[in-house]
């Protein structure tokens, strides 16, 4: 089954076109980028597997032009993969936000779509966007079905203790105001391989997932299901990350509001956009800036990776003892994937727990799936490499299949 | 040494005169409370031990005019305790908040009230209100040695990653925007207790007290010194409290402002006055409300229950991991030295730890300083009642002998 897989933004859209024989024996045709939708200079970026990129600089004007100028190159002579459109079985979906209306992946229907709108109030930058290139799908490939996708709905197996917040009732009730959690594809997908990896049983296992990348989050998955998430109701609460403050204090917040005469939108920009990485070393929201600048000696940026680090780290031992222990701890992500100190002090933090990590190992790897820890380790480390549009094609392929 | 310890609020001062033979031989003379300063209908309730309480109803127009009163009580045939005012021999204050400039309690002299003049725009309600105590004794009793004893200092050892948050660095530069931590001398002081209680020793240890009250905090006590706190730049943030809300989402503060309509003022007033137990449940801010309630099978009740001690437990693996294992977990505080469910539910949950929980000792106790594990336990809990005053009234022997 050949599955395009969208991933909607509010001025971009990543693409991807997987051949799914299985859900393991699959082939990525192509992957692409439409950025700048809606500006003067829009860009599309194309990927064929096995060749060079390929750029065209083009005003897009919205996103049915944007997803029409994708559509074109994939059945081009010189750029395409299909031969047809019609070759496209099915389109998968990310969706930011499904609030509490999903907990897992759906076939598109009009009621599908009316819930989607309906938590567009939660997810304002990215709920509309992905409504725009599903509408945009059905206008350009009219009856090919399309699935949703959705970032929160693994975490929909949360108890309320958990996804509460200790602030008046009503709040939740008049405007759904609780922890969602996102990443939820990812946290999901590496569980499960990890402990593929390691031989546990992905359903009686304590796993606990750090997707670290330009966003971050970390999740205690217990048998199976997301029992607890770092990000909340948005994605700025939990670990530090590259723009984003992750936890702080709410007497800072209405504190900085004062002292800066901001109104919410304002500190809400600050705590969304100037915080984190980059807030901290006042250098680069990117860890690999900031992992520079600290061997060059900058001190703000060191303290931006301990920061870092400790925020993970904290976020590791609250969900161990959520679990009452833990079997594995996943790294994901870009961060996750490819930075050997964060995962050597955090396991090594956690020795206590039974991690025996293997150094030497640890700092030789890029790029592999692997387990970290030595044989005899009673708690594993892993690390795993992530792939939403995998999750996305495979949960595309089932649900149109089991139609 | 007759030492005077006093806790000047903002409309209102705690009181307690002890004789301190030595700091182990002490003994409570009087105490009480001096309410409603500055309304039209002050109170005073005056307690000698082993005597009925005293009440006392009238005016009481400003603090040293409420501390005149406290004064000539201590002297008064029929109420006093001491002779004459000169029989106290120090006095101790506690300071809500030393900022960075106190990292242990101080001797008060000019230098120390001006820097915790400095402080007053981090603590409004209780700096200046402790200043006017200050002043009052300078007035009411000229020449007598005056301690302060701070609130924030013990946790003045935390380390850079754990005191910052992740938010432009300027915050912390120009506006002294970090995590200073409250509670420091119940925190100390219960881990010094608990650790001569099991044996340990304080200067090689690792402990998590958790001061559970109307207000709570958790800390991670390494040998002998605070490495990170749960509440931070304010009481507000951490664990679910009485009306204040804890940890919560910035991007709930904004949204709350945004649909409620409301300034800093007003969700700060939100976050610490209508949140906590209160929000949650709508019944009472009070823990044994919220008990009550929950046992009739109030639904809120035990959903705010649940998110309190699942705040705790969060905080406890939090801070195990950071000192990388631990040694003993204290409990203290109105709900920690009271409330079994909760020591019961965290130290069960903890069983990963190495925590072998004694169910049976742990229910039937009430204000006994305790372990509650099994004698073969690796890692000890332990319920131990808190003093605040008799630590001022130590620090205060201790500094003004060692002038």
């Amino acid at each position: 089954m050949i599955i395009l897989v969208l991933n909607c933004g509010s001025s971009s859209l990543k693409y991807q076109v997987l051949d799914m024989k299985s859900e393991s024996d699959y082939s990525l045709l192509a992957k692409g980028l439409v950025e700048r939708i809606g500006l003067d200079t829009g860009e599309i970026t194309h990927s064929v597997t096995g060749k060079d990129k390929y750029k065209i600089q083009r005003p897009i004007s919205n996103h049915t032009e944007g997803i029409k100028s994708v559509l074109e190159l994939l059945v081009d002579p010189g750029h395409g993969v299909i031969g047809s459109l019609s070759d496209i079985q099915a389109v998968g979906h990310r969706v930011a936000h499904g609030g509490e209306f999903f907990n897992s992946s759906r076939l598109i229907d009009p009621s599908v779509t009316e819930s989607i709108e309906k938590c567009n109030e939660l997810a304002p930058l990215h709920n509309p966007a992905n409504l725009l290139g599903i509408r945009a799908i059905e206008d350009l490939m009219p009856g090919v079905p399309q699935v949703a996708v959705f970032d929160t709905s693994f975490h929909q197996t949360m108890p309320d203790y958990a996804y509460m917040y200790a602030i008046p009732y009503e709040y939740y009730t008049k405007y759904k105001v609780r922890r969602y959690g996102f990443h939820g594809t990812s946290h999901k997908f590496v569980a499960r391989k990890a402990a593929d990896l390691a031989g546990l049983d992905f359903h009686n296992s304590k796993i606990i997932t750090c997707h670290l990348g330009n966003g971050g989050s970390v999740t205690a998955v217990q048998n199976g299901c997301s029992v607890d998430t770092s990000m909340g109701f948005t994605p700025v609460e939990g670990v530090v990350m590259g723009t984003r403050s992750g936890n702080v204090d709410a007497g800072v917040i209405t504190y900085i509001q004062a002292k800066e005469n901001l109104d919410y939108a304002g500190i809400n920009t600050v705590l969304n956009k100037k915080s984190g990485f980059l807030g901290i070393s006042g250098i680069s929201s990117d860890a690999r800036d900031i992992e520079q600048a600290a061997g060059q000696g900058n001190d703000r940026a060191r303290l931006a990776l301990r920061m870092f680090s400790y925020s993970v780290l904290k976020y590791v031992g609250a969900y161990a003892a959520v679990m009452n222990g833990v079997d594995m701890i996943v790294f994901t992500g870009g961060i996750g994937e490819n930075d050997p100190a964060v995962r050597e002090y955090i396991s090594e933090k956690c020795s206590f727990l039974g991690i025996d990590f293997d150094k030497e190992l640890n700092k030789g790897l890029r790029g592999k799936d692997m387990i970290l820890t030595k044989p005899e380790s009673k708690v594993k480390v892993a690390v795993v490499t992530t792939n939403e549009e995998l999750v996305i094609a495979r949960d595309t392929m089932r649900i149109v299949e089991n139609r």
